[in-house]
């Protein structure tokens, strides 16, 4: 079953608390790209993000808020920061590693938010259950060309609306050879 | 079959030509480590590489000098530096990418040169014949964990003395969740 790839760059996610606090009260995002999944938008804002060795400037927010933010890096953007954060599924945060951000209105000292993200694919209900998949289940992926690879360990996400995507990030498009776009081939074990 | 990983970061190869304009005519390379292969050495000796957007301070020689300069970084350092080499293996660098060099002494604005490097195992001639191997062949290596995933295409380079190693970059690493001497698992189709 061929499978589009989707490449996610390095981006954050804020709570209106913390967009109040980096951008002052009440600020609304501005929308510059509707992204892939409904409802989901690259905003012309970006942020500072500042680890305990280096910063990186210009990292992108996608709207809209959430109940908590989070600040999904590459391994690499973390040896970079000075801070390596454990791998979660989007949204589990708790523990997850400290990070500085700093916004034109002000700054935040996350305790945690910042994590490397599964590798995952979206899946629509309608189609999880004609594949048979379940939300949480573990599939893999082929990935093909000179740097060819097979992933495992590729969490499924299902929900309504969700569109088919395979989403990895920079260091996993980049050792596969792949780009935004792409197409991969989903293999569930049996 | 186990084989020991090994994360290959960003480096370079000087000839002696280059070697003399970035450091002084007649300079010998100083040994700072040994490393896995037997005659290769870290130097004290680092580099800036300067691409079209940016450059990479303090980028590590790999002793002995070579007949060809060879300039290796991973896609994420291409995407910084401005510039995507061609997938390599070592040594390959006709019609690779430009790069530049600059030393104490100098700078050299290579027209070739910059490569990312073929995933590749290092295999000695009396192991390779155990093995069924030969040089050039494209074997598969698994790794495992939260980002296990399944190396295709790596390329077996067989040498009189070579130590059995699977060598990667940094995206590779991160993107597989390994770190330098973490154990893969050597898998050869038939």
């Amino acid at each position: 079953m061929k499978i589009k790839i989707e490449v996610s760059a390095r981006h954050i996610h804020l709570s209106q608390e913390h967009l109040d606090s980096l951008f002052g009260k009440g600020h609304k995002l501005t929308k510059k790209a509707d992204l892939s999944q409904e409802g989901e938008f690259a905003c012309e804002e970006t942020l500072q993000v500042v680890g305990p060795k280096n910063k990186i400037e210009k990292v992108r927010i996608i709207g809209p808020v959430r109940p908590r933010t989070q600040v999904e890096v590459s391994k690499t953007d973390g040896f970079m920061l000075g801070n390596i954060p454990p791998l979660r599924v989007s949204g589990d945060v708790v523990g997850s590693a400290p990070i500085k951000l700093i916004g034109p209105n002000g700054s935040v000292d996350l305790l945690e938010g910042l994590i490397l993200a599964m590798r995952h694919i979206h899946i629509s209900e309608k189609q999880a259950k004609e594949l048979n998949l379940k939300d949480g289940q573990r599939v893999s992926v082929s990935c093909f060309g000179d740097r060819g690879l097979l992933f495992n360990n590729v969490v499924v996400r299902v929900k309504e609306n969700f569109q088919f995507f395979f989403q990895i990030d920079t260091d996993e498009a980049n050792s596969a050879g792949v780009e935004n776009g792409d197409i991969g081939e989903l293999i569930v074990k049996k």
